[in-house]
């Protein structure tokens, strides 16, 4: 967490980067995504440094977005899982990375795709109003101040 | 931009992040989609120092998030606008501040809410399937590497 980076800001943005807006933290949310679990896992995936590795992955768990299982005895070892509230950052996690396969496209296309698990389907996030039902485009949201 | 602080990620995630990820950067992007378009604005609406806020706003406008636009002559003055590409952040802007709204909820209420213009409706952020349509659940989603 970045202690106290926004303080002020009274704004859930501003919450929730400074639960998950540290460097390598999203991206650790991501390897978990796509099926790391254990430490050695999450540092093949990641250009990061074992001790950073470590310090992020306990901020995590501090914060309830992992949790440390033992998944071995005799020497305990612990692997890393995502929480509910870990999982429920699927929708923002796509979402930031469907905005770089729109507007940073690479020559061989997108290098990770969401998947509807059982269907195959690509999965997009899109924006719906819980009043009229409809499918939202950006330009029809305004966000308002309650407050 | 982080330059190069996530080289070796073949992620759309980590380019996202560093186009964006900066401090400060996605909160100068909340209050643009709040209606700020003037430096004043954004300084009064984050506790920035005005160098920060100077620096980022340039590298959003050369990234293509934003777009500086003068909206006086004598002095000659400029405002901040969203491109297409900054709007297009909205979903993912949106996903993170409900994650807090759900996961960091405060005696108050969320602070800010994302409504459909005209119908004034609620908006919410959901995935979907594009082959069945149906809303997909975020352990339905399968995040799966293409290369």
């Amino acid at each position: 967490m970045l202690r106290h980076t926004y303080e002020g800001q009274d704004c859930n943005l501003a919450r929730t980067l400074e639960v998950i807006g540290e460097r390598w933290s999203l991206l650790i949310i991501r390897s978990a995504l796509l099926g790391t679990t254990r430490f050695d896992g999450f540092l093949g995936s990641l250009d990061i440094a074992r001790n950073v590795l470590s310090a992020r992955l306990t901020r995590l768990v501090d914060q309830g977005i992992m949790e440390r299982v033992p998944y071995q005895d005799k020497p305990v070892r612990y692997e890393y899982r995502l929480t509910d509230v870990g999982r429920d950052l699927t929708r923002a996690v796509v979402a930031l990375m469907q905005w770089g396969d729109r507007n940073l496209p690479q020559e061989l296309g997108p290098p990770r795709r969401a998947d509807h698990v059982g269907c195959d389907g690509a999965v997009h996030v899109e924006l719906r109003c819980e009043q009229c039902g409809r499918a939202v485009h950006d330009e029809e949201v305004d966000v308002v101040r309650l407050r």
